[in-house]
Order: C-alpha cells, then structure tokens, then sequence
C-alpha cells in the first residue's frame, strides 16, 4: 500500500488507495476505493458522552439520532442545538459535536442515565423479555397510532431497487450500509448510508428530530442488511410503523416488533417477503384493504 | 405471529415461528427459522461492565474476548475464571457470567480504564489518527512476531466455501455473522457465529484466553462480512498476522491494519481477492516465497 488519497467521486466519504489484486495466480496493482470511517465524539452539556465510528457527514443527525434513539432524550424538542466543538480559541475542533439542550440541568441527568444504560444489572437474571419490556416502558405500543397505516405488497417489492439506485456510494466502495425512509406510495424520501448500519438509521431519525418531522408513522425502514432488537428500538422510538429488510431478522427483533406493534418484513427480494409480524398492513396489489382483515 | 418455539434443529441457536410468506399476489403462512438474540449480562468483580446482544452459546468465551479486545484486561493469563453468576440463594442466573481476575484490586481498575473509554476526550478534535495510536500505544503492530508468516493464495480461496460449509446454522436462518480461524493449509481451527460480528470475533478470541492458546500467529482470521477498525483492533490483539473478508473494508481499518503489520484481504470471491495491507505474505500457488519479497 502506498497510501490514501481522497477520492475525487466524493471526497467526504470515499477514498483511493493501491491494493495487490489477485486472480488465480497473477496479480497487480490497482486502485480501489474505500468507505471512509472515522470515529466522532458526541457531547453533551460539555461532557464527552461516546464515541462512536462512522462515515463522516450528517453529524449532527446521527448526534441527535443517537440522542432520541438511544434514550438520552426523551423527545426531539429537547435539543436546542448540535453544532461542532470549539476549542478554548473558538476554533472548530474536527469529528466532535455538542449537543446543548433546552434544559442545561437536563443534561447531567440524561448523561448519567444514559452512563447507568452501561451498567444496567438484573437481580434475577436477564433475558429477552427484560430487553423489551425497558424498550416498551420508555416508549408506547404503536398500535393506535398507526392503525390506519397500509401500504400494498407490489409497493414494498420495489423499494430495494429504489434504494440500490440511490445509493451511490454503495457503488463505489461496497462497504456501506444503508437505511432508506419511504412513503406508501414507495417514494424515497431519505438515504443515509454509513459504515455502521445502526448509524444508518440513527441519521435518519436525527433528521426528523432536527428538521421537526418527527414521527415516522406513515413512513417505511428500509435497511440493506440484517434487522436486529436495537433497529426495531430506534425504530419504535422514530414511531415508524413497517421495517424491511433484504435480510433476516433476530429472534429478538421479531418479538419485539410483534410486542411493539411494528410490521417487520424479511428476506425482501424480488417479489418475495416474508412478514414476520402485524401482516395486516400489507395489502394486495390494487387492493385498499389489507388481506388479514 | 402466533409465537415462537425452538427449533429441533438447534434448540440453543434456532428458534421457529410462523410467518406470511408473500410471492407475487398471493400469500400464505409458512414456518421459518430465526436466529436467536438475548442480552448477556458481563459482570467484572460483582460490578456490571457491559450488556451485549448476542447469539447464546459460547458465552464465557464471549466475555473473555470481549475483556481482552476491548482493553479491560491486558494479558489472557489475567484471568482466574469466567462462570455463570448466582444469585443469593447460589442459583444460577440466565445470562448473566461473572469474571474473576486473579488479583481482584486489577478488576476494579480495569473496570474504570473501561468506563473511561466511553468518555475519551481530545482536546484538538478527533482523528482516524488518534484511534490508531490509542490502538497501537495497547498492543505493538506485528512485524517482529508475524515475520515468518506465509500463506498462498489458493489457500485463501478456498477459506469462503470452507466457512459456509461448516456453517450449520447460518443455511437455516440467514441470520448469522461467521468467524473463522485458520491454518496456513486451510484448515478450519475454529468456528464462531454470531448475531453480532464483533460478538463472533470476540468468541474466537475468547476461546484463546480460557485455552491458552493465544497468541493466534500463525492464523488467518476470516469474517463473513465486512471488516471495520474494531475487527482489526480484536485481531491486534490476538496477535493475527492474516485477516481475509467477504466483502469490504473501510478506510480506518485498512489504517490500522497497514500500520498494525496485518495482511488486509477484502472482496475475497472464487478465485480473486484484494490485498489491501502487507502482500508479501501471500505466496503464489506452490512457491514457499512471497512474490513480493
């Protein structure tokens, strides 16, 4: 390896480097891109809170996605502001976001609370059950808020194609993931990619904490790799009422969407899925009612 | 969804529920696999150190990788004992292990070196730099251990189909991340597989640890998936010359491999692979010497 250099493609998210390619016994030199993963520091009130490794770009959106996701917040009306660090000069500091919220003394509360998450210790034992039942206590069900929501099967086989297309990155360096947000009518309405998928998602919902569309709750996930339990909990607290995934779910993840009232479709591929929970949002084709109800 | 039940295939690891398989227009209820994810609970001298989501099994390995990797012990021989925890009345307690190093004054030292981690703070900013040096500053790079260390490529195109065939689990759920050690003639040493890719390194590691059959110099570490900087910081510190993946690696991780003295092979498909750091360990097919040396 010689080096890196940023990519001209995108400079922000992809570099260059030599690599030795190899086919069967010959190889060379060739120049092949990379994701660009860098770490960045979240704090809070002034006190550093995590450090987390992404892909560069949307910060302030994976800060305060973090921030709702994760339980440090409660509500997206909590934040006053995410901007860079500045050191003692003023001078923005690189890879650090403050987060400043409405209540200062709010904060120190969040930040050891969110330290306790850390530290979390069950008498008895821990199982899944005591997982979803502290996902469920700090946020509702959402049955009645999406009762309404439906969105047809021809509809959702089409969003990978949507997605693949938007993603140009993903065609440069193959090492992102993605999280899309679309409407019922199949519209993308948000990408974001990073080389961590929670990150993905977490950028998302800091979106609609910042720009003030929080809840989700007519809108549909989709993430390019797996769904496990902490997808479907960032997921239930953007209220988003129907995950996809090309790939397979966790245990936990299914028993968490069917306790949270979340439509949590797998294995979408072609014009094949299978829906592990709540199908009854998922109507036929042409169809304005759902087929399970 | 009408529940779950475990599979009779691998009760420990597989768990079936139905769901409503959608094709085209037409749906129908079918049975599937899903992976099985729960919390595991690791407690350090009584204390709470860390709650992770996992795939049960393995579960002492899991811990102690994941105190090595993660910097809370420095040295395997740390270690007295990884066992599940009690309760009061000394019945065991679902997942949930208790580690006990052999001098308990460490424990609490270490805890707190951890606890610190969460709460690094730069006072310029934060850089890919920063990381690799806090890296580096914990574990020396390789060079002088890993000399000697040769490997052919068709050797490593042959890792992939060796990884999938001993897979059990991953051809009934599609859920799992693989991790895999190896020989330099391709034998599989190892096995782990995960819902989480770190969790799966961490258990190969962990297995070093509790067999004392660290340091892992003369491997070759595959990962089913993609390989980010914590996948090569693990490998650092089990001292693993040879990390070969699937799919992609990101710019932080070719980083630190490259300054870490480990040989970073991604996109490794039939017979094609990139070498992204340290080529002159790979040999052509049948030469004991490296082409590059």
């Amino acid at each position: 390896m010689t080096g890196f250099w940023r990519s001209s493609l995108d400079p922000e998210h992809v570099m260059s480097t030599y690599v030795t390619r190899w086919q069967d016994d010959e190889w060379g030199q060739r120049e092949e891109h990379l994701t660009v993963e860098e770490p960045l520091e979240i704090r809070l009130g002034g006190h550093s809170l995590a450090v987390i490794m992404r892909t560069p770009g949307y910060d302030d959106e994976l800060a305060a996605g973090f921030l709702l996701s994760e339980g440090v917040i409660q509500d997206a009306g909590e934040i006053l502001e995410v901007r860079p660090a500045c050191d003692d000069d003023g001078l923005p500091q690189a890879n650090v976001v403050e987060v400043t919220l409405r209540e200062q003394s709010m904060s120190e509360a969040a930040t050891s609370a969110f330290q306790r998450h850390f530290a979390v210790s069950a008498s008895c034992g821990l199982c899944g059950k005591d997982s979803i039942a502290a996902v469920l206590s700090a946020s509702e069900p959402l049955m009645e808020d999406a009762s309404h929501f439906r969105v047809p099967a021809v509809c959702l086989y089409e969003l990978p194609a949507r997605l693949r297309e938007a993603q140009a990155v993903f065609t440069h360096t193959g090492g992102l993931h993605a999280a899309g947000l679309f409407n019922v009518r199949g519209e993308l309405l948000l990408l974001r990619e990073d080389v961590g998928r929670h990150n993905a998602v977490d950028k998302l919902i800091g979106h609609g904490v910042l720009h003030a569309t929080l809840p989700y709750s007519r809108s549909i996930l989709l993430v390019s790799g797996r769904t496990s339990f902490e997808i479907i909990q960032k997921a239930l607290r953007a209220r988003i009422p129907c995950i996809a995934a090309i790939s397979a779910p966790s245990s936990l993840a299914v028993e968490l969407a069917e306790q949270g009232g979340i439509t949590l479709i797998g294995f979408l591929r072609g014009r094949t899925m299978n829906v592990y929970t709540h199908p009854e949002r998922i109507t036929e084709n042409g169809s304005e009612s759902s087929v399970h109800s």
